[in-house]
């Protein structure tokens, strides 16, 4: 079954909010085995809200709509859903009293336009209203179905839970489906979205000729690595995520030590979960990433247990006189590792890590831009440094830099070597 | 003129993504006076693309398709385009040699699949890549066009201002639309979006009695500050112009201090117009912002000139023996300027600025979570402080903490009072 997603609202359009919903519902449709080929978001325009329904519902057997049925002039959902099921509006007398009796209750008098929220499609069905005042509407359009759900994100996700997912699965027993479709993310960093993409085609194909299930897609993110998506599906839960693991366990395999987390597991908690395993603490000296490096590690629960600080070392005087690093050029692979035995010294952490670098557009110390060394040091085994040549501009090196560093130390804590 | 947004990627109808370009883009072209009705969302699928694109191009003058330029064999927004043009793709040979060079200078290998970045439409033009390795297309469809641009938000952005925006200039004034659109944001800090609102009714009134142009808007824009839009229509630059600039000077004076730049420029822009002009150097104490501060700090241009840098006090051991701040507790006014006073002596600055408070969720020397201490020091001044209580999760709280401990320095820099 195959079910499109439609926003309304002229925010959405204007980039006044991005459109959360759609995402939430997508997680929602696909965990479902609801397959959803196309999102859909449009204005507070009766005609544009009618063509687009009924864009939705040539290409797919139902349509969720976000939004447009509050109270004022331009939540106009309802009247555009009854045009193209070409029905009548019809006031609903019990969720009249109900909106009624929700301003009563809190004391407030009620503008008569509330009571627009109490008009219902003929041979609509109402999803109660619990959160809202307005309730949600299950319209059958022929074997086709409209589902209309408040804009707000909170109302919305308690009203699809309780009154369109358990109508969706009705659907999908009836027409014969009723699978179920899960999906797992392996995050990766330091190899190519091509590089990877080479390491993982044999397997790949492999899963295609073998009827693409699992399924594998890459992700380039950015400073978020690329991810590799493992979408499984199967009919019941179970078989569903032992698939997930299986999975999981091939690409980490031919993937190696470029995996640093799963699902919502960020580099930076990956390197929290390291340190308090290991119950070390970590002390940073950062200069051309400014701070970035003890932003993210700051943003990770409990950081407080293993944090001790940053040195931001941005001028060079900074460097030298409050983190002894010698004289001569601040952007090398010297400087950095005097820079993480400072940060280690002045910080009184276990470890050091420390960052230099080149964010451009000039180069310096006869270095050019992109270029950064990243060090770590450790009381118990030889520093470890890297140089890297990283692109983009200013923002990205340090965007990349960041990440970067954080990768170095996360693999030499899971393998001191 | 109408421009629809089509956005390609499995990721988002699955929901593992916000479409946060489509909400961009929806902005941007806002700004350029040019009418968005819809947006999509369709999977990396390749009938489902060149349906998602002829029902855009049915139903608007335009498309921004973002996503699928890469080189993985999931991208195929080129091969998509190409059916719907009824077009072969050729390569280009330029492009090519470019990703070849991108690559070599990197010191990478290039695999094959990049080069796929290199097809082109027939008949279509090219948008040089800059930041990533996928050049954009500005592909003609009759009198109606589709652009192409990269999914990555920062290459995605590049190149709609740079490719996209002086296209879409050019066939707005050839379709006789002639008349010239433009906008203009006042950024504000400190003052909430209704008590702005409040403030700026009766100059709304007016404009709207007065025949609705220019017009003003309020935009909520989180740490951003909330931004004051002015939009203006004439049928030549400098009357519109013109109309900004008095309409800018009667904003500024309704709302004063609050005011703390205009259009794209930043708070770290403020802050860093000031110390370059008075010939001072700054020093940070950071405790819950976590270098926060720092980073955005140095990410405007020439920050070197008197950014020296940032001491992240994470742990409170490094408050009392790196920065000097006595015993007590942390989270308080005194606390805040023992640490701006350290901050000034251990990196030898003119100005000191600290931030302390407690991120949540759980309280510290018993303040609730959101209470945020902020303490400028200078040599010849008063040291000035504030304490704030902000709303929101830990990242609300620090983001709001780290543009407020900015906006109390400019304020201060501005009118040393």
């Amino acid at each position: 079954m195959r079910i499109e997603v439609l926003a309304v609202g002229t925010e959405l359009l204007l980039g006044q909010i991005a459109d959360t919903n759609a995402a939430w519902l997508g997680e929602q449709l696909a965990s479902a085995g609801v397959d959803s080929h196309f999102h859909q978001a449009v204005g507070d325009n009766h005609a544009r809200i009618v063509l687009a329904l009924r864009t939705a519902l040539a290409r797919s057997e139902g349509v969720v709509v976000c939004g447009g049925l509050g109270p004022t002039h331009d939540d106009i959902t309802r009247q555009a859903i009854a045009e193209v099921l070409g029905v009548p509006l019809r006031r609903d007398t019990v969720i009249a009293e109900r909106i009624r009796a929700a301003f009563e209750a809190g004391g407030r008098r009620m503008p008569e336009s509330n009571l627009r929220q109490a008009d219902v499609p003929d041979g609509a069905s109402t999803i109660a209203q619990r959160l809202g005042t307005a309730p949600g509407l299950v319209c059958p359009v022929g074997a086709k179905v409209v589902y209309a759900l408040p804009g707000v994100p909170y109302e919305m996700m308690e009203m699809f839970t309780r009154g369109v997912l358990p109508d969706l699965r009705r659907r999908q027993v009836e027409a014969g489906g009723g699978g179920i479709i899960v999906s797992r993310v392996v995050r990766t960093w330091g190899m190519s979205e091509s590089g990877l993409g080479e390491l993982l085609a044999p397997r790949i194909e492999a899963l295609d000729a073998g009827g693409g299930n699992p399924t594998i897609a890459l992700l380039a993110s950015g400073m978020e690595g690329i991810k590799v998506r493992i979408t499984a599906k199967a009919t019941e839960e179970a078989a569903a995520a032992a698939l997930l693991q299986a999975e999981e366990e091939q690409v980490r395999a031919l993937v190696g030590a470029s995996v640093f987390g799963i699902d919502a597991q960020t580099m930076e908690s990956a390197v929290a979960d390291c340190l308090q395993v290991q119950g070390r603490t970590l002390g940073l000296a950062e200069s051309l990433t400014g701070g970035l490096v003890a932003s993210r590690l700051v943003a990770v629960p409990g950081a407080s247990a293993w944090f001790r600080g940053s040195v931001v070392s941005y001028a060079s005087e900074v460097k030298r006189d409050l983190l002894g690093v010698p004289p001569g050029p601040v952007v090398s692979a010297e400087a950095a590792r005097a820079m993480a035995d400072g940060a280690r010294r002045v910080l009184g952490a276990d470890i050091g890590l420390a960052v230099t670098g080149v964010a451009g557009p000039e180069p310096q110390d006869g270095r050019r831009p992109g270029t950064v060394f990243v060090a770590v040091v450790t009381g118990d085994a030889h520093p470890v440094g890297a140089e890297l040549q990283l692109p983009g501009d200013r923002d990205r090196v340090r965007q990349y830099a960041c990440t970067s560093a954080l990768d170095l130390l996360r693999r030499h804590l899971s393998n001191p070597g």
